[in-house]
């Protein structure tokens, strides 16, 4: 197969009339099928039915402690579940507070009491004429939109094979004391896939920043969320580097296991050092008396502790797998070879990334869409929702069932070819 | 017996002589009781245990419109939690916005979101120079470490049999564009378990306040915590009279299960009209993806409807109402007939309120405490910890077991009779 981008004028039209000839019979199978979120399958939900067999009217619902966990208090959560959180995070038991249903929570949180409250002693950014954020793209929506609810201005950061850009990171963070924070999600990252390298964390961890009150806010949402049992990436713990490079207080860490047990009813923590905890336990006391301890106890009897989360994670890999290889091997057959498109294949987490020729990416979502296809709007994963090159899609391949996601990447391909041909054509 | 107030010196002396004698006695016994926070007992929590026996890996989580509790979504929760909550409220089921585990999280995260963007389209609380809450004393000690913790100024109402002073709100509210708000907690008010009346309930309702985003925290903790089944206090829902009134985004209402199920571990709503709800759920949908949907699952399962709750919170009340009636005839037997001190008799909610004489309430709670009862400290519920008074003390019956809590309440009335001896005679 030959590149499109070695064709002449005369093979491209030729291209085009099959590829629209192509479209034309899919949207003739009226396909409604929706890749926009990552969400797990029923399928993958169904995998943790049985912790809700650990729990009856019989059940002692007390920590090994004490605590009857039906009943007010603990703020920073059980240890049963500070102790398997840590496991996530890479870091000790003690530097961990245990929280409600949703990491996202507790980021938001995190910028709202800076906002009203300042960091460690300093201004209250709602006082400031300025507050940046550094914000890897692509990258998780959800992160860009906190940042962008507060007013504060995002600054682009590519990323490389190995992480973000730390050269003009390491600049920025220590030139500008308005410089903040650094949104990262250092495994399997939402959307590439990418892994941080053990160089990028210790560079992470050796920052000087200008600001006092900057921090890197680690969000290993895909912590334990790897494909292959037998080829998995492995991400330095940031915490104790940042202790041996002086710098205990300048990461959050958070986590949780949506992706683990069930989304939006599993449990999250935020992992960090002894003065940034005690300082957030302060604030937190006049938000919340404690999460649920209820939750917190089923999914640590459930659980165990690290291995029994390999051994659960590797059940939901069996089930979704299959699905991004489907995906990689029809890019792999349509794609590649036509030279219209790139992606890392990904060795865990819940995205493959595509990059598209430059200025096409609005232009395949909008196909299709007319396809039937649902994709995550084009420049979601940027800042402000503006992808600067229009190239980036991400795909999102774990709710759908095998077959569907099948059909769906070959209508995806075909809509790359048809986007990717007008571009070269009209150029 | 005559009242001390009516004593000649030597009798009080020969009256503190027998106290002192009775309270080293108690001292003698090494007691260890903790009348501190409204805590459900552990039989209270038992009542609602087989709630987990409606789930269990068999269970189809899904709601009667076919959402999978198990996954994302749904910001303001299942139509079937909504329904439950909106019961609590007096409010329609489309005013609801079901939340997490903690009505407590909910009020604190509508006052910081105040702070750093304001109450529909008004300026940021965070940028003007004043910002003042009216509060209701005695009340909710948590509701001032909110705004507290917010820097927000807090005005003391003093508390009638029939709710806060209403003259003085209405001056205050239609006078002073700094006043944003007023705690509520309207039926079987913490701590003196105070129902608001009707008219009292229309007179809010009919405020005028200066400050377009003035609202009325209106936090209906003990909305079915009745003690009695047939003289329940009647609560006038407050949203219909705002909405009479003209004035139905006023008001934000507030409600939970945590001492119906479980504390920490229930779910909680937020009610309020349509205008309010949609600026709400814009707002949080940058703070989360959704609450847990599974717990709302078991709970509207488990309590079904209201006549469900009142089945349920008549297992609590007699549980609960020995307890109170127990302080009740200790408090009419050793202190009313000594004229040292006065308290209301509540038909529900989880406090009795001691009104000592003026100047006495830090004493007896430093004699309780020598005497091994710990009680929640003297000033708790004022804004800043200060009672001017110095008369108010909470005492909160439903942890400890029956015969504890008789022997605490007769720890408790020696040292209110040590204490009001030690004024009069210093007098």
């Amino acid at each position: 197969m030959k590149s499109y981008l070695e064709m002449t004028r005369a093979e491209l039209l030729e291209e085009k009339a099959q590829t629209e000839q192509e479209l034309e019979k899919i949207k003739a199978l009226s396909l409604h099928l929706n890749l926009t979120r990552g969400k797990p399958s029923p399928l993958q939900l169904d995998l943790s039915m049985d912790m809700y067999d650990l729990i009856s009217s019989k059940s002692v619902l007390r920590t090994q402690a004490g605590t009857d966990c039906r009943n007010y208090g603990s703020l920073d959560g059980i240890d049963e579940a500070k102790r398997l959180m840590a496991g996530f995070m890479g870091c000790e038991q003690e530097q961990v507070i245990v929280h409600g249903n949703a990491s996202l929570s507790i980021m938001y949180d995190t910028i709202a009491r800076s906002m009203t409250h300042g960091v460690a002693g300093g201004v209250p950014w709602c006082r400031l004429d300025k507050v940046k954020f550094l914000c890897p793209v692509p990258g998780y929506d959800r992160h860009f939109a906190i940042t962008e609810f507060f007013g504060i201005e995002m600054i682009n950061i590519p990323m490389h094979e190995d992480g973000p850009d730390m050269d003009f990171i390491e600049k920025l963070v220590s030139q500008d004391e308005a410089v903040k924070g650094i949104w990262c999600v250092p495994k399997y990252s939402n959307p590439q896939g990418i892994t941080y390298s053990d160089e990028t964390v210790r560079r992470f961890a050796a920052l000087k920043p200008a600001a006092s009150d900057f921090r890197i806010y680690w969000d290993n949402a895909y912590a334990v969320h790897d494909l292959y049992e037998d080829e998995r990436d492995e991400l330095l713990p940031i915490l104790p580097e940042c202790e041996k490079a002086g710098n205990p207080d300048m990461v959050y860490m958070f986590c949780s296991t949506s992706k683990v047990t069930f989304s939006g009813a599993g449990i999250s923590a935020m992992g960090m050092s002894h003065a940034n905890r005690e300082r957030m336990l302060k604030q937190m006391s006049v938000q919340t008396i404690g999460h649920d301890k209820i939750k917190q106890w089923v999914h640590t009897r459930y659980l165990k502790d690290m291995d029994g989360v390999r051994a659960h994670m590797a059940k939901h890999a069996a089930l979704i797998r299959p699905k991004f290889e489907a995906v990689d091997d029809i890019l792999s057959r349509e794609i590649a070879p036509r030279g219209i498109g790139t992606w890392i294949k990904p060795k865990g987490g819940y995205f493959i990334c595509f990059h598209a020729l430059e200025g096409c990416a609005k232009a395949i979502v909008a196909k299709a869409k007319e396809a039937g296809i649902e994709l995550t709007a084009a420049g979601a994963p940027f800042p402000y929702g503006i992808d600067p090159k229009d190239s980036i899609i991400r795909i999102a391949p774990t709710f759908p069932d095998l077959e569907e996601m099948k059909q769906a990447a070959a209508v995806f391909a075909c809509c790359v070819k048809s986007a990717s041909l007008e571009k070269l054509l009209n150029n």
